[in-house]
């Protein structure tokens, strides 16, 4: 997060800390102490206890309006605290703005959701950067004023262009990449580059249909739902952390072209939910899934 | 169908025809001017044709009332036609009534969901017979005045219990039968004694998580939603044919309990679903899929 | 319809015939045996009665390839049949393509979505005109090359603005009307001219919360559920005939600005369902209700 | 709540404090606190700002085993804390079991939801009473060995019945009571007894259809989804604090019977969950509003 234009939703400025650690006792009382003897006035807390795994979630956003600690301080207020809890943790202010880069190949219907939550500043993130291994989808690109890269792609040249994509990606200073439709699939160097970073649509409720043509699939096996899921894209491909779902009904009339079209509505509103929460620091990741405070 | 008890949603008796034939021009004209030539006036009519696999499917019912072909007459008179067209048919009267088997093992809700369907008379239904492995819920069938019978099944035993339940079934001249989470697999054997004639709720969105335990298989996913599909049982397991699914959401809170709570809802209502639909004769079986006609 | 492009889901050309009249015996048989008897193939046949009113409607969609009637002949052929029957009927051929107006106010979510599914061909359908109270839309209509009239309206303006855009309308040989939440109220004159030609979307589901700021009085009511609904206008405002709806859950955390995000989703989704059972020439308005053959 | 028997989901011992007061910096902290400094584990914790209204509400749930205060008090402990908030609070442990009475006309499908929840433990609750205004459901509560009473009433004599109801009530010691599909206006003085301690179920999505046959005017209306909605029951008809609210897809196929027979399966569904939140003290009501931590 570069930039320091102000988050449509937040009229005022507020901080946010996401943060997972073992589970034990005091430990809302510890944080909410802390902001308390501050005087930060808590706008939401949400917490989870996921009681198998004994791990402790929490989200707790504050108004910075009146708080004791300067924000350039806080970090460093913040750690004895979080550190003593053992705590993985991150720290966001909403007047942070994210910087988002769009791989696209050549299906444009959630990239011309994603531009249009832009442009009419529902979403308040940068969009600097758009990467395909396709020129076709240049035109919408540019129109948006958003640098547009090609990239192709056959198995002998994937591992260097995934490098050059990788610079791209530090030389645009960009905070998370949403793949839209994009249509390679990403080695684990790349992926390992950026964790919980790269958000993903996949056009079948997962687990069924992992994989490609999935409407095909559907149709064969004769379902009465299809789904769309929105996850963090790891290594295993279509196995990272869900972040989104949702279905439509379906029935014998539909023809694998219907499953299409009915679909394609149903991908853009999941993914635009995915990215919603990850702008909103919403999502915390632990042993492949998500905790969502929604 | 063997009773002729009237139907309690039909006023007046009428007649189904469910058909499918390989599809060509004409075959809509031929059947409704069979109905149209000895005054049968159509109630619904519904078609669909498989363009990929060429096949036609229609259901219509008509009124009987007027109608110029008396009842034990109709199916000679129609023969020639559908056989000129080969189709695959079947003839239902509003008047038949058909014969439900239950089967169970220890978990009680989609049978207190199915008595009470059928006690409530909101399905037209007779419910002779209940078979378990288990002893628990012979109080619930004597309760409704159902003769039940346990079969313990090991793998050993599983054949020849199977050929018993087979006999009960001929000698209580059951229709259907419906497995109300009945906790054993059932033999190619069985299953190809009643084809498309065994309808079972599975507690996944199909084709996710088939087999054993899909709710701590969701959980471990971390899946946003769960779901259930009846089906007809196949030789395959969870692979029969789908005649109803829905789902619902579910979150980071719900533990494998909650998902088994909030699933159990669905799984009743679901699998009521298809059984309505098998009662109405409103599914057509091919190639695995079905034709629900809703 | 005025242009011949093709259609993009039909790859051959087909006929539709829309229908609603008196139920009696023999219609089905009637209009099947007219297109049998001139080599038609029928590729989709939806009816209906509604048994209480005693009308009957159909659809029925047949290939044109073979067909015995020329194009140019099939209205004057086809007229003493439906005519016999006393039906209101409509005749389209797949080869026709609407040409639509789509009215906004300043809301832009909805027109973004109705734009990118015209661009991406999603939609076959020509879109020449745009009309808006108020300026702010300008730049999206012209990036599309889409005229735009501005017409601003005060109580006393109301009807000589609207005679201005009837006149565009026509002069345009627009189809019908998509209201993009066009936040004026029409006169009952100007819906006069366009019988079940203007399409609206209502941010609610409807009939709760009619009227003006639906989203407010939602929260205001603590309603768990919002919704939105497609419907033709009529005179009435908010009541009339309804094409599409759906829902979405809320919780006590969403505040209106959620509301209004989280159903600006559901408005643009609902509505393009609406457009598209229009343009697929799969409504049927019969006594303010609609049958939608999808 | 008046027996000890043990909550079924809850193997330990909890207590649940469920609170609002007015917003201010500090509560989460000055609760956890007391929390803490007692060796209490907090199992959930759930917290809500309306902004809007200033608002602060908040449910804790919290280990007993190893809590230093002793249960019986605890109450009194908590008092000073709580007080100095200006809090509107309940304390409730998960050894505590509500004692419901269902008040029944002559439709039994929810009834028959209730008892079978209530028969296999999904509730932990006990059920000693059922009230009706018709005789026809008694074997239905003898069954299940629940007394049952008839109370016919006219609107001269409703006021005189609903004092020997209330009375009844009280000798049972019910702590709630839940309306499945009674037909019945209660008078304000009945409902004055027993704020928020009534649960309704209405057959449609509130506040659309709101009072009698809403099924026969969502037909008339032509609406393409119908809903239930569960609420706490105030003086107002149908105008109560909304718990629970979902809906389900119909079409111009349904009539009026399919509405009904669909929504019934919606009305036991959405009951149960308004129970179920209920029973697990997760419900707040503030402005005629409800604050449901599900």
């Amino acid at each position: 997060m570069h930039t320091n234009k102000q988050a449509s939703r937040s009229p005022g400025r507020s901080a946010v800390l996401l943060m997972h650690c073992p589970d034990r006792k005091g430990i809302v009382s510890a944080v909410t102490k802390f902001l308390a003897d501050h005087d930060g006035n808590i706008i939401d807390l949400d917490q989870h206890v996921d009681t198998e795994q004994g791990v402790f979630f929490m989200r707790v956003e504050w108004d910075l309006e009146g708080f004791a600690v300067p924000v350039d301080r806080l970090r460093t207020e913040l750690s004895p605290l979080v550190d003593s809890l053992q705590a993985t943790w991150e720290l966001h202010f909403s007047t942070d703005r994210f910087r988002m880069a769009v791989f696209v190949s050549k299906q444009a219907h959630c990239l011309y959701d994603i531009l249009s939550r832009h442009e009419s500043g529902e979403w308040s993130v940068d969009v600097p950067l758009m990467v395909s291994n396709h020129p076709d989808l240049e035109d919408l690109a540019r129109r948006h004023k958003i640098d547009f890269h090609v990239f192709p792609k056959t198995p002998e040249t994937r591992a260097e262009q995934e490098e050059r994509e990788t610079a791209l990606l530090k030389e645009y200073r960009i905070d998370f990449v949403v793949l839209a439709r994009y249509m390679q699939i990403l080695t684990g160097r790349f992926v390992r580059e950026f964790p919980n970073r790269i958000i993903n649509i996949h056009h079948s409720f997962l687990p069924a249909f992992a994989g490609g043509k999935p409407y095909h699939a559907a149709h064969a096996r004769g379902v009465k739902v299809i789904g769309a899921t929105s996850h963090y894209v790891t290594e295993q491909l279509d196995e990272g952390p869900i972040i989104a779902q949702d279905v439509i009904p379906v029935s014998h009339r539909d023809s694998v072209t219907d499953l299409v079209r009915k679909g394609q509505d149903l991908e853009k509103v999941v993914l635009a939910r995915a990215v919603w929460h990850h702008l909103e620091h919403r999502i915390l990741v632990y042993h492949n899934k998500t905790v969502v405070f929604g």
